[in-house]
């Protein structure tokens, strides 16, 4: 069986559908299933519809409460506190950029960090909803322990992720939206089976040891934060200033998606939204980011270098694309989904 | 002639006294310095009174603007815009972050850019100003263009910098602050001298190409981002939410502070202060900061690493030391210091 495309609005319905099933009200499911989908039609197939299966699982196992509403919990001008009560981690940091937005609106800024949260796909979703606002937008998000301080050997911080997205005028939003870590696991599991070494930047063996062989990193090892001491400081501050800030989870009190899927996993996120006509006319704003823009694509390129990219443009052209024709999926994708939506009684759209 | 050691008192009263008589008032002159050997005092030395002499040329060329107040030129709840007049950086940067802390004392959360402003120093100076308020503080600046886009041979980002500062009881406040190149122009030329390779993550050569000969990186050559695509990104973000944001210059327009040194350099920074007290009381928030900082520290360690540290805590430790100690000047920088004295007139405490 080969790869197929599917339409997006028509995996966006059976994603919904499926989460309804799952126990999710149709605006919860609708939500959480643009967010995924929002990640596939970005080719970033990490945080799209291979989640699925683990959300609805979560969601019949009790480790997401389906019924949970975000609560605000403290408020004031420009900061806000929300408690996710362990409802679906879309819900909640949707409503708290949105309640940033409100405050930017008035203030300048808002700041809205979220407790009692879960896994919340990918980090570009709540930051982009600021851009029609004419704000630069921000969230970030910890995760369960998968990473070591330098020069450690168990798992301490997550692959904590952040996202920042600013207004471009004519071109693309600016969206820069990284993770902490090195390389995905992903990325290891593919040198396994192709039998190949792995740069020793990437993974710790079990002995928290640098090393090349993805055997070795897959079998208790740990991913390496990127870029070395920074990247472990990066995911050390994205960690206090979501989880510790927010009176969450942080560190090792935060579950991975797919452990003890019956228990809140203790994730916390922050969104912010920052107002640009507060500096200068948003007009004026646009048109100094297409020059900054154009000084990076006309930038002399390196020999052999593939053309020279701004954080989101590749992402917005595989969306484009992919809008089109359809989020390809893979075999072993189809089949998985083919049997929840059975499982589900939700019939799956190939 | 060996290194000897100064005290930091006398160290900050020779700089703020050449400062002086370059042109600054006492109040700033007193600033400047306190801001240079704050760096000194750290271990930082590339931030320290090496730039005395620069500084004191650019203030008699006039790229540094003796005279200049930072003036406000926006000014919402929680948002400012200052214009640094082409004064010093350090000025318009303590303006800006004090302003920054008047507005979280209000709304929770402040954020003031600054333009038309100059080399500021260290990163760290400014966010930690908001410790004592019970704040989470945040600086960063832009530089001139010294980084070529992921792909790219030519300059077009600086070696831009952040820090954010978190208040920690018990222990030192975590304090990251960071460039966002793989290393400073300093350890490529200590490369040079040694005759030793570099690793090829650190330097481009003039063809853009990443080279291990520290003679290529230093003949036209460019430092890496750290990190690949993502210190590109992080680099570029700096450049946007200081450079584009504050109508200040960016990427080409910002002059590096050793050249056309009668020129304004257009450098901006952004700095930022969040109220922790309105997400949950900040003895509490002390006590998971202290959490955090255990769970790193007894982290089980790899073989042969040393002992795991948190962002700013070697820095702490050593200028705990070199405020006992003094702070250690080599030769050359003893002669740069003293010829400098002798110019201005002021005599060196060594």
């Amino acid at each position: 069986m080969n790869e197929i495309k599917v339409p997006a609005g028509k995996l966006t319905s059976f994603t919904g559908a499926c989460l309804a099933k799952a126990g999710l009200s149709a605006q919860h499911a609708r939500l959480t299933a643009d967010n995924l989908i929002f990640a596939n039609l970005r080719g970033v197939d990490s945080h799209g519809v291979i989640r699925l299966k683990i959300y609805t699982d979560r969601l019949r196992a009790g480790g997401f409460k389906a019924k949970a509403r975000p609560k605000v919990a403290t408020d004031r001008a420009s900061t806000a506190l929300l408690d996710a009560g362990h409802g679906m981690g879309q819900v909640a940091a949707n409503a708290a950029v949105k309640l940033a937005i409100r405050k930017a609106a008035k203030t300048g800024m808002g700041v809205v960090s979220v407790k009692n949260s879960n896994h919340f796909g990918a980090c570009a979703f709540y930051a982009m909803q600021t851009l029609r606002h004419g704000m630069v937008g921000f969230a970030a998000t910890n995760a369960g322990p998968t990473m070591a301080p330098t020069g450690g050997r168990e798992g301490r911080l997550g692959n904590n992720a952040m996202a920042i997205a600013v207004p471009a005028g004519k071109f693309p939003p600016i969206v820069l939206d990284m993770a902490t870590g090195a390389v995905a696991w992903g990325k290891i599991f593919v040198a396994q089976q192709a039998k190949v070494k792995i740069p020793t930047t990437w993974a710790l063996d079990k002995d928290g040891v640098p090393t090349d062989d993805p055997n070795a990193a897959a079998h208790q090892g740990l991913i390496q934060p990127f870029g070395g001491y920074k990247g472990y400081g990066l995911s050390l501050l994205i960690d206090i200033l979501t989880g510790v800030l927010s009176g969450g989870g942080f560190s090792t009190r935060v579950k991975t998606l797919y452990k003890q899927i019956e228990h809140p996993s203790e994730v916390a996120h922050t969104c912010a939204a920052l107002r640009v006509d507060t500096f200068m006319p948003l007009k004026e704003f646009k048109q100094r980011m297409e020059t900054i823009i154009e000084l990076m694509h006309s930038c002399p390129g390196a020999p052999g270098a593939p053309r020279i990219l701004v954080p989101g443009e590749l992402e917005h052209e595989t969306a484009r694309r992919r809008a089109d024709e359809g989020i390809p999926l893979n075999a072993e994708l189809q089949n998985e989904l083919r049997t929840l939506g059975v499982d589900l009684g939700v019939r799956p759209p190939f």
